[in-house]
């Protein structure tokens, strides 16, 4: 991170269900790595999920303790990091409020990002208001904390754009420094392919493994996972590139000569896809056994669990409150103040 | 008003000028008298007066108490109604981002209020997009408080349909009956005309005669009134339609007998503006002098307006915070109750 003295990051998840390797590699490992660095306020983002999911809103809140429960599994120390309810801080409403007046509806679906997403659900003519003003709630999310690093995929660059154009009109209309400009801190990790070889992990394909998977249910994945269609005898070459079991390698294996050796026996033929998968699965099962471990412990502590949350949304409460306060005080909307 | 037992209105204004005639004839009037029969919230618009008045949040911040004294000089008792600071009740922001994924963006580019607004504005594509979406602000001031009643002139009635189909919408997806449909009360009066004879009465067209018009402006005001070009000499016939002293008089004075008396001779010729403009006059001082009394005395009390509008917008929050909690509840937005 480079410019600030005191990074802020904002982050978060969708609450639409619980994470999975893929999130894993994209995200939560290097959370756990930021914490130490910087004050980070991790975003169960309830109200953001429900924005197209009408109608869905009980997967959307049930899976608000999914996703704590997968951060605490993995490292994420509520001592260091901040996990906040989105739906529980109102300031983020407000603020996003505010900031609905600086962006006009042209600049909103010129995002490349919004078309993107608009493209992938299908929504054409029918976008929820609350789909394509979402870019500007995330402004609200990220400059309610004083965000100063954001980590996105390059996909998500515009947002961070559009958020700091959000961030200097402001500051021009009431003529003082009063929300901060972010970065983005781009992650160095390529996505997490699935099991079945399509581009993306995810849990609505079938095709992830759950932070909370079972010594068989990871077995399995790793057994049918994709691998080179023509790599039919053992004898014969094989392909490393658009193979699963070497990207997961590539992602899990800290041994990146063992990683090598392997996929120079198996490029050279004579190796079989069964011994790669052996050697992949005795690694997720070191992996995921601590945090299935720790999973089903906090499980069984829902209580501990909701306090976590609510101290991390009262703290988080405290902090944008405290923005929305200055941005009110610059718009003059304080009446009652003397 | 025809349906509930306990209707409930909701109305206001927009804080970007004090109140003028204009206003007292097309909505102040039958406030007073609404708040007899029906629990009334006015709503010092303040957030949705910066929706288009980005750069000018003074002029909208400023006028707050402005037009907060306007309604108690009028006659608006605090203890009958409820007036409320928008800006200072979080709640409205907070329904009004749900109600955002209920509407599409081409319903809202539908809807003929704004598009006439737009028109208004000169906006075309440069839409603020908290201005495209305002009307679902709206429907969450009204939704927020219960509102039975809402007041409109029928260009507004787009507006209640907007409101109406959102509730619908709401309860459908929770399927329960959280929100509450609201109808027009359709205004009986029509619009009151500009002092230069301009379809309508407004600060910023220099054609208004504000609530706090000295005797001076009053009579300044009425002798300026465009009345019949033709009517040049006293003995002409003039004509009283599109004659602004005749709309007035039709507005003000009770005595519709005198009225008719005065539009039959000088519609026959022999009756001079002077003469009309007189007895305009004198039933505007009679009607704005204890107004502007009033109104004076509350400018000297002004910590007193500040205590009517913090007990009103607390009376406020109370009801809209009922109305938000049913909605967060019936979405399953409840992770810290038991």
């Amino acid at each position: 991170m480079t410019h600030a003295n005191h990074p802020v990051i904002l982050t978060g998840d969708r609450t639409t269900g619980p994470l999975h390797l893929g999130h894993y590699i994209g995200s939560l490992r290097a959370r756990v790595q930021l914490q130490h660095e910087a004050r980070q306020f991790l975003l169960l983002a309830d109200t953001q999920a429900l924005t197209d999911n009408v109608g869905r809103h009980q997967k959307v809140t049930e899976n608000v303790v999914e996703v704590a429960l997968d951060y605490l599994a993995v490292g994420i120390d509520p001592a260091k990091s901040t996990i906040v309810i989105q739906s529980q801080v109102p300031e983020l409403a407000e603020l996003s409020q505010y900031l609905l007046n600086l962006v006009t509806v042209a600049r909103l679906e010129r995002n490349p990002t919004i078309k993107e997403e608009i493209r992938l659900r299908g929504f054409e003519r029918d976008i929820p208001a609350g789909f394509l003003t979402y870019p500007v709630s995330q402004a609200a999310d990220i400059t309610a904390f004083k965000a100063t690093h954001v980590p996105v995929g390059d996909d998500q660059l515009p947002m961070i754009e559009q958020t700091n154009e959000l961030v200097r009109r402001f500051n021009n209309t009431v003529d003082r420094p009063v929300l901060v400009e972010c970065e983005a801190l781009l992650s160095p990790v390529t996505r997490l392919p699935g099991i079945d070889g399509k581009a993306k992990m995810s849990k609505s394909l079938g095709n992830a493994i759950s932070l909370g998977a079972t010594p068989d249910e990871i077995t399995k994945a790793v057994n049918s996972m994709y691998t080179d269609p023509n790599h039919l005898r053992v004898s014969d070459p094989g392909r490393v590139e658009g193979n699963v079991v070497f990207a997961f390698l590539d992602a899990f294996e800290p041994d990146t000569q063992k990683v090598d050796e392997l996929k120079a026996r198996y490029r050279q033929g004579g190796l079989g896809d069964s011994v790669v998968k052996r050697v992949l699965n005795e690694r997720l099962q070191s992996l995921i056994e601590p945090i299935r471990a720790r999973r089903r412990e906090l499980e069984n502590d829902r209580a501990e669990v909701l306090a976590i949350l609510r101290h991390g949304t009262m703290r988080a409460r405290e902090v944008a409150g405290a923005t929305l306060s200055e941005v009110k005080r610059a718009l003059g909307l304080t009446y009652f103040q003397s």
